[in-house]
């Protein structure tokens, strides 16, 4: 018996069509597997429509949709596959690691950089290497990209254009692909377990995502607090940097955290970790309700606090935590 | 006779001793020179301290003071070197860059992950190669960091704690370092002439940066209008994505150009560049006062925008001209 994979189509650029309004995604699920008629001598497939759209307008809403279609899928099937634009994939597929903290079976992202249908696609690659790694077992949640298969809590969008769009950061990639085929990586330790409430799929977007630059005015945080935000994620400078002088944003963080809103400071800087340990600057950030991100990228960061606001009890102390691959604390 | 070479001391890593407080600037201009004897066989050196600061609190008011202490010191210098923090080097570099449009001298930049007086600090050697690109008589704004050039605008922070922390984004380094010495590019077509307006120190820092995420509130746009600011750097996903669904963030976008704000749209894509005639989500940006910022980096984009809009009458038909090597226009 063959094994059983599930094909999720989300819509994207890999399921594009050219119309007058400019590329928009109209191939189905079924219409994919179509395509690749040499899929079914690997798998016993089945394919679903979860929804189409580009994925700039894929937000938490759609998270917890595809979540949902997720844990109903895996009842039988021994792998998912998740078709998916690129440019939120990752956010995408880093939210559904914190949602599907149970998963048994390989949930496989992918998409393309130009549509399934364009005579130079890099969509029939990509969905080989997700179906590779689909069928081998390896429980969690992925996204396979032009030869890499990176966590879904680790993997960026670099290029706009590139094929090579995605990049494991902090982490190398979980496999990578060859004439051979799959190279898989041994399996890390797991995470620690952990219990993520009564819904794990509970999750609030009451975040806002704040990325510095040299002369931010401390007036957003007023709005952060009026506007009735529960979370920030801050991109801040190096290591975890701040300015001070004038526009004094340490004592706004401070104003915010003591108003309940919780924050996790990471930095703008692609890799390595944020740590205001070091510098004078960030020696004021030591307060209740402001988490160093550590390595996490800004995708994990955002998704993580949005999935901790969701059952916030439980969750919190799970914010310094790795929970799905997506810090670590190697010095 | 020896060129003549002006160092400028702003603070930062290189110059931090360690206190209570955590590291804190505290080597002078001189006390650099001093630690660095050689550097007289090379040139004439004059030390001159412009402030001592984290460069996390280095900011538009900080770039006036040192394109000024630049503009008196290359009176008599053939060659600037400053140092400076890391953490927005990449922006002050880019400020720099199109505040001193017309300088016929090398300004240099450079800094480094540990403090000069560290054992194991990268200062040396990167004062070493900033001194050299000074010498080397090409005009221009750049960073020298770790064996590379780079032009000012095209500077990103790319690690916390490595050294080799700068990259030169969508664009070659302008030299590389190696045994040798110093390699450096042929000098590339020079960006056609402009008229800055009478003051080219002009910034208007009421700038927004915003870095979008998958459930971006629409609210935000409403407190750019309010809090009166006149420039929105939007960071959108892959070549300019945004969402409409739901949260309509075009509707918003179009809102703040009628009233006058006027945006660079970039991508939160490291490479490659920003082009929203090519999605269907893409098309409601083409209405005026919205501009692609193209290959630009997010620094260059902030810097070039707070520039524009300290003399938006000469500046605003600058924004989409390669001024100083930040955009190219090639496919």
């Amino acid at each position: 018996m063959l094994p059983r994979i599930t094909l999720l189509a989300t819509g994207g650029t890999i399921a594009s069509q050219q119309t007058d309004q400019g590329l928009m995604p109209l191939t189905t699920a079924a219409g994919i597997l179509e395509f690749m008629p040499s899929l079914k001598d690997l798998a016993d497939l089945k394919a679903q429509d979860v929804f189409m759209l580009d994925s700039s307008n894929i937000q938490p809403e759609e998270w917890q949709l595809l979540a949902r279609a997720v844990q109903e899928a895996a009842r039988d099937a021994d792998g998912i596959v998740i078709t998916h634009g690129t440019d939120t994939m990752a956010y995408t597929a880093s939210a559904l690691s914190f949602m599907l903290p149970g998963i048994t079976i390989p949930v496989m992202f992918t998409g393309s950089q130009l549509p399934l249908h364009h005579p130079h696609s890099d969509a029939p690659g990509n969905l080989r290497e997700a179906f590779a790694m689909a069928l081998s077992g390896r429980a969690g949640v992925f996204v396979a990209f032009q030869h890499k298969v990176i966590y879904g809590t680790r993997a960026v969008k670099m290029r706009t254009l590139g094929f090579d769009a995605f990049d494991s950061i902090n982490l190398p990639p979980v496999g990578t692909f060859d004439a051979v085929g799959l190279h898989l990586e041994d399996e890390p330790a797991p995470c620690p377990a952990f219990d993520p409430g009564e819904d794990p799929l509970a999750i609030d977007p009451k975040v806002f995502l704040l990325k510095m630059m040299p002369g931010t005015n401390p007036d957003i945080f007023d709005h952060i607090l009026k506007a009735g935000y529960r979370g920030l994620v801050l991109e801040a400078f190096g290591l975890g940097g701040l300015h001070y002088i004038r526009r004094n944003l340490i004592d706004s963080l401070r104003k915010i955290s003591s108003a309940g809103v919780i924050t996790l400071v990471t930095t703008q800087c692609l890799y390595e970790k944020a740590d205001f340990n070091i510098y004078e600057v960030g020696k004021g950030f030591q307060v209740p309700g402001i988490y160093g991100a550590h390595d996490m990228t800004t995708e994990a960061a955002v998704t993580k606090l949005m999935w901790a606001l969701g059952d916030i009890k439980k969750r919190q102390p799970l914010l310094t935590q790795c929970l799905a691959h997506e810090m670590c604390f190697l010095e």
